[in-house]
């Protein structure tokens, strides 16, 4: 790509009366984090189709994460999952991790991969089984704390598969007396972001179904519990970026699990399957960001962690995470292009196709040239994804074999 | 069908545990109120097909209701839509009511279908266009006290159809000051109930979409704000009991609109589509009733509104509404035949199948017998469709001609 | 916009192996159908919000259809609507539409908006409303015949509201014999196109409910039947190119009703939704026309009828129809600037990430300096929105004022 | 529960004009198919919950399906999964199903188990992987013969997860040679039942993603091939007792994969989500079943192959089992008693209401002292799952410990 790419782009940005030095630093300003697990092999319930490179254990997937953020800039934290990350010195983690450029981010407790929960972990009708969640929750929190972590991350995949099975509202107080409890170990600073899910693993009733009780639950436990949004977990049809916007407004959107979907929860590469959805996500929040009336909500915006949450299955692993950071990373660029004062003008009078048409110019600029530079001026390689197959990385982990980390 | 069928039921129950005159008590004082709307024409965006019959005012709409229950015994109260029956005298209409036996249930405002609020109405860029619609909130809180209605009953149709039509968040903040000047005028004693509904008339986003908006909404008004679940009001998928076993738990939960729905909201004859979910909302309803723990939650149960909203387009109004009621009566009584013991024993012992089955075997019972009864007991016709047919009812109101109420 | 624009693109497609040339060949060739009824009123079954401008009659309606053709030079025909554009001289109306610049295209039969269609037009019950029904099809056939045009479009809005209502087969026979006699009375060279729908205003079953009903029907019918496409009529969660390639690959996809929903049959501007879902039909059709080892495949693709079916509930209707045409433009642009080399090479290694990225590269070009130039060729506006603007025909058209058309 | 039971339901259906001994006859001709893999361990993608007492190879599986049959008279045949119940020797294998008093019903490959698969099977771009599959589709026709079963039943998981990933139509004709190609292999009286999915595995296209793409394969094959539908894999809102009747009108109606869902493919015990789905399935059914004037129709329904296929994740298997027949059992009961002279003097005069009303009161019976009598005629226990539990069978697999059968 020449260089008249770029001037073509910032004439036509001057024209729009674009700012691309401020876009460009919010550019560089965007962090994205990637899972430990997003690293290791996964699969549908048919089938995980074993690949060979992949990381045999935690260290191993902060190896190939530090690859994905020298190549991108955009990934300086790295999500673990206890018990698959779990490691006798979380000291000697989080050292690697520095080593590597990198920090630990967000720790997500698992509750669904022992028996004792095959009915329900913080919901189970058996307090020995709750009483264990509870540990492993509080586990998790101290976890956070030696590794300088911040975030505990919930996904409560509690639910039943029949009507009838267990008594929804008993499960419910179960579940916000361990939250409770989870929540009063939190030290100051941290928060605790708490996911929702409509459906699978449980397919009758989710405990936690949707934002609704998620962003109810935060609101009981206090100002450190916050909404987490995973973009696959919705109904067919439903406005994610409504949800988005309204989660702003009450200054409860903690962060998201990026990924795409085409019908349930496929957990495929994010902006894959509809770009246009995560452009007008990232529309929200750019609105939200501009909101000086109201700070509270330019605060959350601030702060919300962006996180991947996908599984590769049949894609190479790192090459899979590259692509979803360039998705996120474009899409984010095309929404940083609304021309605002235009867009408000078209909304204050109520022209629909203006205002329409404002958000959607946007959306079609190729924001190719301005990412090209970006990447220069932040010293990544122009194309990561090139600049990864070149790079030798991939021969490199072949001796790690086949049958590495996955879930 | 033979007395052999009472006391085979009467044998069955008692052998199951039941009390059955606890259960006919139950029944007899279940009451649900009939919209006036239902007995008008209706239809879809491509036809309203007129039929011969259908009441020319709000009075005769109230002669239609009150046919209904005196055939059925459980429809005292009627909801009125303003205006379509907007009267000069709201103390003739109510009179009027009274003297068929009837008294005027809840008042909903129409903030639709004005040209004024195509692009919304209290969520309205134009303050002039809010202001206007306020006002008719306030005029239907007036409304209701002059009817002797505790009930404002609230459907905002409110939103946009294309991305980036208007500003979501501003919209909300407008939305909810309307809202909160409409509250600030109920008496106490007075309930606004708040429906929600994910799609149609708009088509991009709702600003009321769902139970989290509508439950966040009452909290932030106040406690004589509460949800109306509306069951047609849901994306595919949704589990709707467990939107109303939260709501209950929350103390929340306002009043049904009862209807059915294969796919969007189709506005059919409640029970008609998936008989299975409107028996499994009624156990929940009595879970919450029978919880003594929860004196809230049980309070919330008891003074739940129990509606009608259908959209009878093809089928004979009367009828239809009687065959709706007879429909909720069904499921309500099948509920009511619920083995509590058995059932939270197996939901304490997490044994799934026999959990499941407890609930299932109560759906199963054919509950003919005890409607029988229990309608004899109340004295009106054991079947109220036929004894609707033989009444010369629907020659009468032939002469109302083609051409009555519509919207 | 300034010509280092132009200059930038054409130089990137260069880089990318794109025969610009023949690129604006397929774009000026590209025609798609406006609809008389897209001019008119339309609106949700809560209200139809009346416009000033709206065209009173048909001839209005050609006139409005005329200047979005010459704004455009995209739509050379108009589908007419029987009996919304029933005239006395079907002759006056082509030769009325010739007068300028157009010519009538498919004719669309109406079979549900007479009383007698209620529960059924071709498949009801009442042989006499069948005939009646089979009449109307005859007759739109004869219409086809005098205004020139050789697309006879169905919409069978058939279907039943509940469970057991009919007898879903006998209606099925009886739809199969209304069809095969309104074939018979095509001639030759003229094309019967089946849509489907699989709800509303049925809201239980529909007689034509997906495409493989559509497309079984028009293989028993015979080679002059194929099947019309209606984006909006999926279930959520379709994928609609996958459709179109498999009746492309059966050489029966017959034309397309463009539009976009975002839950049910939305009917919002094509593209506005999910435009990459747009993107990716044209995707497949391309490919379709590409594929010289199967002749009936790309004769079919060629001859694909493109038409825009959409509801402008509350926008101006002429605006709205630009907009429409511009995103079919636009998505159809960057379809035609795959790289197919690559992109098969991709897939035949089976690269999944390159061949995805493959796809995606060409919907991340931005069109518009090549729009622009191939508009300029066409002697047509740059930017036919902002000409329709100027031009003064909005103000023109207020003579008409309020209670134009409408369905 | 007392004799009164039967004694009033048999009064009662006497006044319905029901003949009880030709019901009766049609429940004991009931057949249903129970799979292989039903009684092994299964799960969702996150956890296989390992059960004690699970069969840990074919053998043992027949033992298990020998004992629901033994109790319900219900099961005489099992399907059986390749390679999932490879044996050496499969006269051996039907032999001892034999000794049981059972048959190998369907033989089912498995094309999505293999590493070679992970981007399809006879979809495959490497001809060498089609070849492959090829290979096992025309061993498992070999291994029906070899049991004597007359049914290979083929669910392709093939599909693509990326738009652009594949080329769609490719896939289509390689599918349908290698289907061709697996045809030829069937003896006279053998049937290829093809069944279709609309995702999962696969997230953005399935090669055979609905009903019409399983008939036109089955058409373009043969009379020898013919349709399965499994009620879990539609989209939400389709109507599949609408598919049912449609199949059945073409005479391609092959079978059924029973389960049920509430969202996705959830694989529920069939009939425990939405029982009246179940029910009008069994309706349209008997309805063919009826149809004298179209004897291809009535053939068809005749020889349909009912098969259970569901997921048993956190239900004990046996009693999964039991379960799921005894709902199959009571809701064709129930179907069994729609009064057919009533409900067609309904559909013939177009009395929407009357028609519903027909359907929905057989429903509405209680079948439980009939399935009780049908039992003791049967010489099957009354209550099936009781006599499980009561049988000792528990205990005894108790020895074959964790760690049985699963995939």
């Amino acid at each position: 790509m020449s260089d008249i790419q770029y001037q073509a782009f910032e004439t036509r940005q001057k024209e729009r009366g674009i700012d691309i030095e401020a876009v460009k630093r919010e550019l560089k300003a965007l962090k994205v984090e990637t899972p430990s697990w997003g690293y290791g092999d996964s699969g549908t319930r048919f089938k995980v189709f074993k690949k060979v490179g992949v990381p045999r254990d935690p260290f191993e997937k902060l190896d190939d994460a530090a690859v994905v953020h020298k190549l991108t800039g955009l990934t300086p934290s790295v999500a673990i999952h206890i018990p698959w990350d779990k490691v006798d010195d979380y000291t000697q983690l989080s050292e690697y991790a520095a080593s590597l450029g990198l920090r630990i981010g967000a720790v997500n407790p698992n509750l669904f991969q022992e028996d004792d929960y095959m009915l329900g972990s913080i919901t189970n009708a058996d307090e020995n089984v709750r009483k264990k969640a509870v540990d492993h929750l509080l586990e998790c929190v101290e976890i956070a704390k030696e590794v300088g972590s911040d975030i505990v991350s919930l996904w409560l995949a509690d639910g039943t598969n029949y009507p009838g099975q267990a008594d929804i509202r008993k499960r419910k107080h179960w579940m916000e007396e361990a939250l409770a409890q989870t929540y009063q170990a939190l030290e100051s600073g941290m928060r605790l972001l708490i996911e929702y899910k409509f459906f699978e693993p449980a397919f009758y009733h989710t405990d936690l179904a949707d934002w609704g009780m998620a962003y109810n639950t935060a609101v009981k436990l206090g100002p450190q519990a916050e909404v987490l949004v995973d973009t696959g977990h919705h109904a067919q049809g439903t406005n994610v970026e409504h949800i988005v916007a309204y989660l702003l407004d009450e200054e409860r959107l903690g962060g998201f699990h990026f990924n795409s979907r085409k019908y349930a929860d496929d957990d495929l590469i994010v902006g894959a399957i509809n770009p246009y959805e995560l452009f007008l996500i990232f529309y929200q929040i750019l609105a939200a960001l501009r909101d000086d009336e109201h700070p509270g909500t330019q605060q959350t915006a601030r702060r919300i962690a962006y996180m991947i949450d996908q599984s590769h299955n049949i894609e190479p692993k790192i090459p899979a995470m590259i692509r979803s950071l360039l998705n996120v990373q474009t899409y984010y660029a095309k929404a940083l292009l609304i021309q605002w004062d235009e867009l408000e003008d078209a909304q204050a009078k109520q022209d629909v196709l203006r205002a329409e048409a404002c958000v959607r110019e946007a959306f079609e600029q190729d924001v190719t040239p301005l990412l090209h530079a970006v990447r220069e001026e932040m010293n990544v390689p122009r194309d990561p994804m090139k600049a990864f197959y070149e790079s030798g990385y991939l021969d490199k982990i072949q001796e790690r074999g086949v049958g590495g980390a996955s879930w």
